[in-house]
């Protein structure tokens, strides 16, 4: 029985799964919060749904990552005997600039590459590297792998991924777009090809990542040809905290009459806008849509604007690959806000689209929401990137 | 015979136009360059296209004005025979924020009001404000009416016009969407109306004004419902040296590593991007056209990046209304640049919209160039933002 460790290790927490991969079934799930701060602890889920919380001082990832070894092979919790039975580990990393098209085994070659990616993502690929680091030193004989946000997406064309800025900031400073939640825009795309047996190699699908980041893709003949989020992940849809799209005129002007500079810019587009900034209510979708229930004029807008915007990337997609075959929804709204989905597809008429209403109430599981007489296929798809990340750390540790 | 005078005066230019309103024939057509500055020169064509150039110190919008004037009454290079033949003028104003959703009669009040819009455009209120009070000054008795570039727009919803940002910066500063170009979307989406019988009050349109500047917009009914230019006119599509949409993100990665503030900024955004930034050739299509026929890559690059964008913006607007009648070309590249425009639109096939390359072949003249079974009209109409200015300045004062 082939065993994966899946570590996605973020600024200050680190996500955990133990997957069998014989049978794809999850042994463990976790998580550490607080990582180097008061208060840290560690969540534990086995199999049977048996959850149990430690609370104590983590003081850094390899703390953490020691902990969840500790907790994994612990007689009472554990569900391994000894760490040797872990084959192989995972982990999500965020950006791979360029320089990762696909997933990688961890060298130190490899490392030194990843730490070259660190100026395009400074607040996420430094946890990455210190899980990758942790690992080498608790459990050195076992292989890792890197699966990358970006790398789906680096079969985007130039015409798609290039700003038009001056050439010389992309040849300097790399400035493109990159695109993020690379391994979720594929592993829906593929499992919803799989379900409507469709032919993912000729194929036109587009992708609603929709959670508390979101993105859209648009995915021709098994590769992503366009996608929302650009050079950081604050382009494109509207999102939870997250502005999205923007006038960068606007953001000259905010700086300047707001008195601010980069970094607090940065917090406001990042922190304070999306749903929370126009809602003033909530970053969350069910607080804002109670709030509009409750008759409140700007949760309303806030949801008004969200879906107007996912509609109108649909369609820049479809003229982007000369229509489509299926929508596919995913992420916290996209699974769960039946609403929302109604709402984003029910104008595609002109396309042959048809939502089927009774279909779409569906909450977080594999289901087509077209009518059968629908043109494209519309598909709600729930989102498994831990899974696609284990799939990756055996494929390339068997082709070795 | 009614007489129009319309003006458009920018910070160092004023663009005049004397129209012939019951024969909506243009009787005279120039502008003064440099003003203000050394070397400044008055270009002036009569009907007849006789043209005739004058050199001189002209030292401001007031100056300027008045030489117009004398050259309209000339014995030699004139149309008129004395002042009092001109029985308005209109304005162009390219700023009226939410005051003004349509065009006004000219009084201290609403010069009042265009002061208070100043904050919104100020480089091109002032000016505008300025040939204003010229007026005043040079013909007191003569009225005058303002149309606003923006005015068409506000009947955008909400949804589209509002950004996902903090609510107070709408609230503080008017940050939202309010789109430019308003005069030309109107006139060209009217006109396409007329040509094609389609009722404007029940048709869905999309106009695509492509010149150095460019925008589009999505009519429905007869109203604006989204436009790509927003808060400034660097939104939206890429333009001749304007970057259009780009990350947020990358625009304070871009400040904090190349050390620069918001001015520059401004002055790279505006000034070196877009055609002539992603090209390095030139801003001009013509050039960038020239270039990638001899070779150039980013030349080419420039190109395909243009009619992406234009493409992805038309997909969008359909989404949008929920399908398209017609959809419209205007504007320097609009007009004449006749290898865009089915580059844009050849892919079109999923709406039933077909191109006839045949019929395409036209330059700077309406012309539809669908087939005749295309189910969505593409139709080339030349924009004429002085014909509007002067029809609504005629209706404005009939109607007092």
């Amino acid at each position: 029985m082939m065993k994966v460790l899946v570590l996605n290790c973020g600024s200050s927490s680190i996500k955990y799964q133990l997957i069998n991969m014989n049978t794809e079934a999850v042994l463990a799930i976790g998580l550490v919060e607080k990582v180097g701060m008061t208060g840290s602890f560690l969540k534990h889920e086995k199999e049977s749904g048996e959850k149990v919380l430690f609370e104590g001082e983590i003081l850094d990832h390899t703390a953490g990552i020691e902990y969840v070894l500790g907790v994994l092979t612990s007689e009472k919790h554990g569900c391994i005997k000894d760490l040797n039975e872990i084959d192989a580990v995972g982990h999500r990393v965020v950006h791979g600039g360029e320089r990762f098209n696909s997933s990688v085994f961890i060298t130190d070659e490899v490392v030194e590459e990843m730490q070259k990616c660190i100026d395009l993502a400074p607040l996420h690929n430094p946890p990455n590297l210190k899980g990758i680091e942790a690992v080498s030193a608790l459990i050195p004989d076992v292989p890792q792998c890197g699966v990358f946000d970006t790398a789906f997406h680096q079969t985007m064309p130039e015409h798609s991924y290039m700003y038009a800025i001056p050439h010389k900031l992309y040849e300097k400073y790399g400035i493109r777009r990159y695109g993020f939640h690379g391994t979720s825009h594929r592993y829906v795309s593929e499992r919803a090809c799989e379900i409507l047996g469709l032919d993912y190699r000729n194929s036109k699908l587009i992708t609603c990542h929709l959670g508390n980041g979101g993105s859209i893709a648009a995915i021709q003949n098994g590769e992503s040809i366009d996608t929302s989020m650009g050079f950081t992940p604050v382009e494109g849809l509207m999102m939870g905290t997250r502005c999205g799209d923007l006038d960068v005129g606007a953001v000259t002007y905010i700086m300047e009459k707001e008195q601010i500079g980069v970094r607090s810019f940065n917090t406001l587009a990042n922190k304070h806008s999306g749903l929370l900034g126009v809602s003033g209510v909530s970053s969350d979708g069910r607080d804002i849509r109670k709030a509009a229930q409750e008759g409140n004029h700007n949760a309303k807008l806030a949801r008004q604007m969200f879906n107007y915007r996912v509609k109108k990337y649909i369609g820049s997609y479809v003229a982007a690959m000369g229509g489509v075959d299926a929508i596919i929804f995913t992420g916290g709204i996209g699974e769960n806000s039946v609403d929302q989905r109604e709402d984003i597809c029910k104008d595609f008429g002109f396309l042959g689209c048809k939502v089927d209403s009774k279909k779409n109430d569906v909450y977080g599981e594999e289901a087509i929401f077209s009518t059968d007489d629908s043109t494209v296929t519309l598909i709600v798809v729930p989102t498994n990137e831990e899974l696609v990340i284990a799939r990756d750390t055996i494929e390339i540790i068997k082709n070795r």
